[in-house]
């Protein structure tokens, strides 16, 4: 049977590497995939998919008034692999959940859970809800505990602790801490 | 670190059973747990927490209207415990979120992830996002696939698409299912 | 597909009741198991499944002897469920595997990982290496820790460094320790 | 509590893209790590570490005369990387779970578990009894189905089933398969 997945992480984990990682591993078995990522961030220009370790590839983008049913509709892959679905929404979630079980075709999405203030992404709180399988991709706080939580901090790097959920502009506005280092 | 714990399944996985193991642990090596339940769930009288297999005892209760930091102020034991963990709500998470992380001391919620109609318990969203360990109690679909969804029905076995999210009554009118049942 | 599951613990941490909740989970949905425990360990009589949190239930038994492929050749049932699997012989092991799938059919296994010396106990480490799903059912050191050791005492309450390693004799001997306290 | 971490997997799964994505991690925090990987794997040159998608760098190299009690002993790093790390002995991976656990260190190990005949890898089965932290790094067979096993070829694309266990070469006469896939 197909799964819906959701691989969590905080910032600066490795998500997108995994992403493309798990894209490489299709396509050495000589299957397809799909890549799709949020025309939301364009911190690499519309549709390149790039991870802080130095991998690139191009992909298609989604936006918050994509109908994944629509289009998915036709599409024939081994996998599709979707990156920052965390700016997914709620019904898209269930779009996705929905496709992945009346097509037995599997979907694997990247993302984060909460935002800067603590505070869920809504698509990422129905990714937790629905995916069949959910992972964690681990990395540290700089105080060596597991990092769960994600501040903001502004030029001087100053944390920032109100704003609005997202601000797209690569990850020097943004750091993974543990939740002790969050509350403290 | 202490942390915050979110130990998910779908109905009749042994989420209870799993709680009052803990419990058991904790005790044999000489420590003290706190056990609390949701009030709103009286199948099993008020402060019962009871599991399908036969394990049963007393717990303490919450409502909607308990503050846990002030709940929590002056208790001292190794891990709190809380089942039917779907019934807080999003800023009772947060609360337990917080606590966990300023006294360095334990919390493990068990509970569901979605209702019958496949929308999130608006706690168990919260506590998907912030816990620092999530786990999944495995239990099987009818079809054998692993059930991640749950299904009401009504007296007559047949199943029922609408309704109030919550209808406490026991195991007799939910029953967990895989998603491609859910969906067919 | 059917899997070969291994289901870990250091002592003291519910593996029976975990194993006995799953037999639960089937027979609630109407399917058979079989359960199994070696004939080694008769600390509640000769095929007696029974956990420290109070579940008791008989078992058929097997010995270093039992050829797998045809103890289960006409067995039918939904899950095989196998307690105290680290006396499993390495030969075993791979006929459970072997097993497993060519009839498609699940088996899942309980047991511990190393000896009171840290040795790994042979049918253990070969379930390790084939098992398709490791899970780990945690409990805590004495300090708070995660326990993955073990330790034996003797009657005084004092530590054992050496002897066999198969001492059947109930709880009482044995301690579960994180491996920082295994070392001090 | 520092860990030992065995993340293990079948091959062509992207262990080492894994490994050089934490070395990244722990290096974006400003701390240093220590890359290790066998002598016997020399197909990219000695001391090399190179994954398939591309990502390479050096690394100091162990033999299975190393004694890590020893090799480790002035290294003050983060954390240490092994690849490769089927190839450690039982006793190397004894003293690296030593090492862990009486300096408050981290090792995290990345290899397999079986080799293509389906017998254990001494120092993995090891690795698997001690270490704190199992982590599958899942991939697919062709088939679809979650690799498990590994199959070795000949140059004419045959599946070998005798020989010696260890036969570096690279990739290209191994392939991963599931086990339903390796029994066939």
């Amino acid at each position: 049977m197909a799964r819906l997945w959701y691989r969590y992480a905080a910032m600066n984990a490795g998500k997108t590497s995994s992403l493309l990682q798990v894209a490489h591993n299709y396509e050495e078995n000589g299957e397809k995939v799909l890549l799709l990522t949020s025309a939301l961030d364009d911190r690499d220009g519309p549709g390149l998919i790039s991870s802080r370790i130095g991998l690139k590839r191009e992909a298609a983008t989604y936006t918050s008034s994509t109908n994944f049913l629509e289009r998915l509709k036709d599409v024939e892959v081994a996998c599709v692999l979707i990156d920052e679905a965390q700016f997914l929404t709620v019904d898209q979630v269930r779009q996705l959940h929905r496709w992945v079980h009346t097509n037995d075709s599997p979907v694997m999405c990247f993302g984060l859970r909460s935002d800067f203030r603590g505070d869920p992404f809504p698509g990422a709180a129905m990714l937790l809800t629905l995916a069949d399988n959910l992972e964690e991709i681990r990395t540290a706080c700089r105080c060596g505990k597991k990092a769960t939580m994600n501040i903001r901090i502004d030029e001087a790097g100053e944390r920032v602790q109100e704003g609005d959920q997202v601000l797209i502009g690569g990850n020097s506005r943004y750091r993974q801490v543990c939740a002790r280092c969050f509350y403290s």
